[in-house]
């Protein structure tokens, strides 16, 4: 199968990379804006050709746009109107374009009345790391991660299909649910602890100015709560102001919970402290 | 030399295993007080003999006191009391007690007016996992990384120098300074840090009391956020009671960095968000 990859990150370029080496593209036929990371690309390997995105449009069978969410929003009427012109006489299309983004419901309502509709499917692989660009894609991303496919009743079943059969060579499991639900859970499992890493990384480079040895001291416990702080405007500037109203939300249940330990350590409180801190330690039944 | 390590658990039971298997420690004198946790730490090996208190004071050279910073700063002084009703006639003490907590502003205070106060070191090895007790003592938890080494010049040379030929022994590189500057450093670079993932935790499991399936969802990013949850009440509330006034003031600065977040997507302000964003990703910098 031809698959075109627009965008050749590290989501985009690891999708390449396993998709090919286990037999489910033929080809991968790259779109990518930036010239240093479509040279990167090719040069990696992560890509057959490098096309404009009408092009590889036309050239590819499944098209996975892999952009941040705002680029995104945009391209995929201009790629489902390309579907429209290509349609066969007979009124037929066989492509499928997906996202794999990681807000839905604007994406959702941009594509809800295009005739083409159906021949899009909203994905959302649940994998990735705080790198980005070509040099951070790997094999291997995706393997054993949840997949969520949104508002699949919206999709053709064929296109349906397909995309389940890439997500099953990705070594993926589905979840299904609306994409408004999506946003929902994404806000609290995802978005807010990037909010919390950038916010904690600001706080110590705020003291940082005045104490060089700070991180001489930083354990590998700040290291892993801070990990995301490292991560990309690009992708997650449209991430927080799409998902908006949800993460204000999510914010607010976290100033308070911050604000019950400032206020608790503030009132020499120990026994509310350890409450806090058994309450927390529920989370162990969750994560390994 | 004959070590007597009172707490066998994370930190007490992983120095025990590597000056035992690197020949610092002929002999490891546990104390422990609890019983299950003893029965385990004899039959893991973490200690040749578990003794009271006071036995393994008298029965060893070097003494570390790797229990909570509440139960340190009762424990230090009566330390230092067997030491001096041991002394010899000729007023000679050649016993060393050290710490390895997180805070250090507090034991020094209990202990600087003691006439045995030289004998004393005051320590904290920055290492450690989300997990305690003696199950979690592992080998080459300390390799590579920092100790701080407190307020010296109030420790006799001897004891100093032992001390630094144990962490040594551990794969430690030394770090000196006062108590004061230690708090203020460790409230930055690993206290908030345990804030802010106990309260990510306690945000999320609220949500979840209403959807079940939330955590299907939680990837690599949420795991290495709220790691840090996990974390033990009866290490964790002294700590945060002891560095109060530090951690307040981190802890208000932190609360200033969500709110210019929540600012800026509450009023779709991208170029702010991208700003913030950007400057958290100088942590980058800083850790791998």
């Amino acid at each position: 199968m031809k698959t075109g990859i627009i965008g050749l990150g590290l989501i985009g370029g690891s999708m390449a990379i396993d998709l090919k080496r286990r037999g489910f593209a033929d080809e991968i036929i790259g779109v990518e804006a930036d010239s240093v990371n479509a040279a990167a690309a090719l040069k990696i390997g992560l890509a057959d050709r490098i096309m404009s995105l009408e092009e590889c449009v036309r050239a590819s069978d499944l098209i996975i746009l892999a952009v941040p969410v705002g680029a995104a929003v945009k391209m995929l009427p201009a790629v489902l109107d390309i579907f429209e012109n290509e349609m066969t006489s007979a009124g037929v299309c066989s492509k499928t374009v997906i996202d794999v983004c990681s807000t839905k419901e604007q994406l959702s309502r941009t594509a809800h009345y295009h005739p083409m509709r159906s021949r899009y499917v909203a994905t959302h692989p649940m994998a990735g790391t705080e790198y980005s660009g070509p040099w951070a894609a790997m094999p291997g991303l995706f393997d054993g991660r949840a997949c969520i496919i949104c508002n699949q009743e919206e999709s053709a079943p064929a296109s349906v299909r397909l995309v389940e059969k890439m997500y099953d060579c990705l070594n993926m499991r589905p979840i299904y649910m609306n994409a408004s639900s999506h946003d929902v859970h994404t806000a609290y499992v995802s978005h807010i602890s990037h909010i919390t890493s950038f916010a904690l990384a600001l706080t110590v480079l705020d003291k940082e100015k005045n104490e060089k040895h700070i991180f001489d001291l930083a354990s590998g416990g700040f290291s892993s709560t801070v990990r995301l702080a490292k991560s990309n405007a690009d992708m997650w500037v449209p991430i927080f102001s799409q998902n908006r109203e949800n993460l204000l939300k999510v914010i607010d249940t976290y100033i308070e919970k911050i604000g019950s330990f400032r206020k608790a350590i503030d009132e020499f409180d120990e026994k509310g402290i350890r409450t806090l801190i058994e309450d927390a330690n529920r989370i162990k039944r969750i994560i390994r």
